[in-house]
C-alpha cells in the first residue's frame, strides 16, 4: 500500500518539525510493505503574506483529491488584529469535515502520585464557538460583540462515538501488555458547563450520554465533570482519567492543560480525523523564538505521524514509532532543550530514526 | 461603623462554613471600631425544591435595601435537567451588577520552583456566555442549539481598569513588606482566545490594552496569553503570575485551574465586587460528600469574608483575617481533611479566631 500525504509546514518551527515527520515515515521498516509518497503544500502567516490567503484552494484540493493524509506544522498568529486574516487549521478542520480532534498526553514515567498519566482529549472539531459567527455593533455605551457557540446533536454524537471507540480501542491495548496498566475498565469522562449551558452544554451532555449508552459500549464506565471542575481534576490526579471527551474549546483549553502535566508541549501530538483522512498536528506552536535554530523537539511531530498511521488503519507503524520515540525518551540520552536536554532536533530525529 | 451583612449558606457544606464567616467577623477586636449585623437569607437548590424559585426575591431586595455586603455558600446542582432550575449565583451577579470576580490564590511557601504563588483572577462576571442567551431548533440532523457569547466594551474596559487597581494595590501591599516579594513591578495578563474569535475576544483585548494604557497604569506591565496557552503557563509557571483578567468562562475554568495549584479548593476566596457592594464566596461547592460532618474546610470562606471587607474598605480588618489564617496555615497544626489534616471545621476555625 501506498499513502500520499501532504506536508503542511506552516510557519516558525512547523519548518523544522514536519520535514523529520516525513523522514521517519521514509524510514519504516519495509516489512511494513507500506509506501509513502509526498506532496509538498502551503498554508500559514507567511502565505497569507505572500499570496493574500492563509490557507490556498489549492492545498484544499490537492488534499481532497490526491492525499490520504497530511502533516501540519504550525502557523504564527499576528500580534495585533490583521484584515483579512484568519487561522488556516480552523478552516482545513472544517473544509474536509475533520470532526474529531484526538490528543492523547501520556509519561512514560510515573506523575508524583506515583502513577503514569495516560489519557486522551478528544475534541469536537468543528463547532462550538469555532464556527467563528460574529458581529459588532456600535451601541450607545460603545460597542457590543456577539458570537455564536453552536452545539448539533449530530456532531456531538459522532463525537461521543469515537471517545467510546477509543476507549475499547485502549483497553484492546492495555490487555495486550496488562503489567503496563492498572486501569482495568475503560472510561469516558464528558466535559461540559450545562449547570450555566443547559440548552447547548445539556445538548452535548444528553447526546454523549446517549451515545455512550449504546450497546457495543456496555464495558465503559461513563462519568461527567463541569469544565471548571475537570481542570482541576485533571490537576490533582491525571493519572485517574482514560478518555475525556469535550466540545471544541474546553477541548482546546483542556488539552493544552493535559500538556503542562508532562513537562512539555514538545511531547504531545495530535491528529484531526475525518471519515478516511487523517492530519497529525503537534500541538505546540510556531514558536518563532526558538525558530531556526534547530532545537525545536520533534516528537510531538513523530507522535503525531504514528497517530495519523493508526487512524489510517495502519496500526502496527504507528506502533513502531510509539515504541521508538518512548525508548528515546525513557533513555533520556537525547533530549530537545524543552526537556531539559541539549540535543538538537536532528540529533533527537536520529536517535529515534535508529530505533525503527 | 456598623455593617449589615446578608448571609446565605446556600446548600451543602454552605451551611457550615457560613457559620463560620460570620463568627470571624463578630470575633474581630474592638478596636477596628467595627459593628456587624447579620440577617439569613434564602438560596439555592433546596430552596428551589421547596419554594420553586432557587433565588426569592426577598434575597435579592434584602441585599439591595438593607444590606452593606454579604456571604454567599454553595449551591448544588441537579444532576439531571430540572425545569425552571437555574443558578442563583449567577443570577445574582447579574441582579446586583456584581461586575467583578476577584479571585486571589496564594501559597504561603514557596511552589516547587522556590517561589511562592501569589495571583489573582480578575474575572468579568456579568456577561460573555453567561448572559444565557441560548435556543434550540429541531433541523433535519436533529437538534441544534445555539447560545450567545457577548463582550461589551463597556464590562472590559470596567474590569480591566479594577485588574489594573488591583495590581497597583498589591504592589503598595508588597512595597509595605519588601521581604517577602521577589515581584518588583505590578503586571497585568490579558486572557484571551483572538486567534479564533477576533470580534468578541478581540473587543475585550483591544479594550483592556486602552484600559491598561491609562496614565495611572503606567508602572504596571502588561501581557497578554491565549487562553489555552495561559493554561499551560498557568501550570509550568504560575509564579510568574500577578494579575490575571479575563472574560467570565475563561476565568471560571483559570480560577479552578489556580487552585489546583494550592493544594485543595478549600483555602481559595472570591468576591463578587460591584459598586459600593461585595459578596464573599468560597470557590469550592456545596460537596453533598462531606455535608454534615463537620470536615469542611472553613478557610476559603474566612479567606472570603477578607475579600469583601477589603473591597467595603476595611483593608485593616481584612489583613487581620489574612494574618491570622495565614498563621494556621504556617502552623499546620489544625488542618482539615482536605490539606492532609484530621481538624473538624470547629477546630480550624477556633484555632484562627484565638489568632485573630
Ligand atoms: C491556533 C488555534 C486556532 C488552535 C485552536 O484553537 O484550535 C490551537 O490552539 C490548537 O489547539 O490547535
Ligand atoms: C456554580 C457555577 C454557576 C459557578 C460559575 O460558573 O460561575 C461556579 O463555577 C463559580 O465559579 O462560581
Amino acid at each position: 500500500r501506498t499513502l500520499r500525504i501532504g506536508l503542511i509546514p506552516g510557519d516558525g518551527i512547523g519548518r523544522e518539525v514536519i520535514p523529520a515527520g516525513r523522514r521517519v515515515l521514509e524510514a519504516l521498516p519495509s516489512s511494513l510493505n507500506l509506501k509513502f509518497s509526498f506532496v509538498d503544500l502551503e498554508a500559514g502567516y507567511d502565505c497569507f503574506q505572500k499570496t493574500g490567503t492563509a490557507l490556498p484552494d489549492k492545498t484544499v484540493d490537492t488534499l481532497k483529491k490526491e492525499c490520504d493524509g497530511a502533516l501540519f506544522g504550525a502557523v504564527s498568529s499576528p500580534s495585533t488584529k490583521v484584515a483579512g486574516y484568519s487561522s488556516p487549521i480552523v478552516a482545513l478542520r472544517k473544509k474536509l469535515d475533520l470532526y474529531a480532534n484526538v490528543r492523547p498526553v501520556k509519561t512514560t514515567i510515573g506523575s508524583s502520585n506515583g502513577n503514569p498519566i495516560d489519557l486522551v482529549i478528544v475534541r469536537e472539531n468543528t463547532e462550538d464557538l469555532y464556527v467563528k459567527e460574529e458581529k459588532t455593533i456600535e451601541g450607545p455605551n460603545g460597542k457590543v460583540a456577539e458570537a455564536i457557540k453552536r452545539i448539533s446533536e449530530n456532531a456531538s454524537s459522532r463525537i461521543s462515538t469515537i471517545a467510546g471507540e477509543i476507549a475499547l480501542r485502549r483497553q484492546k491495548i492495555r490487555a495486550a501488555a496488562p503489567a503496563t496498566s492498572t486501569r482495568d475498565q475503560p472510561m469516558v469522562t464528558i466535559t461540559h458547563k450545562s449547570n450555566v449551558l443547559s440548552q447547548t452544554d445539556g445538548l452535548f451532555r444528553e447526546t454523549a450520554r446517549k451515545a455512550l449508552a449504546a450497546e457495543k459500549f456496555s464495558s465503559v464506565l461513563v462519568e461527567e465533570q463541569i469544565v471548571d471542575s475537570m481542570v482541576y481534576k485533571l490537576f490533582r490526579q491525571p493519572e485517574y482519567y482514560d478518555v475525556i471527551v469535550a466540545p471544541n474549546l474546553y477541548g482546546d483549553i483542556l488539552s493544552d492543560g493535559a500538556a503542562a502535566l508532562v513537562g512539555s508541549l514538545g511531547l504531545v501530538p495530535s491528529a484531526n480525523v475525518g471519515d478516511g483522512f487523517a492530519i497529525g498536528e503537534p500541538c505546540h506552536g510556531s514558536a518563532p523564538d526558538i525558530e531556526g535554530k534547530n532545537i525545536a523537539n520533534p516528537i510531538a511531530t513523530l507522535r503525531s505521524v504514528a497517530l495519523m498511521l493508526e487512524f489510517l488503519g495502519e496500526a502496527n507503524a504507528a506502533a513502531k514509532i510509539y515504541t521508538a520515540v518512548d525508548a528515546n525518551l525513557d533513555e533520556a540520552k537525547f533530549l530537545s532543550p524543552d526537556m531539559g536536554g541539549k540535543a538538537s532536533t536532528t540529533e533527537v530525529l536520529e536517535d529515534v530514526l535508529k530505533r525503527l
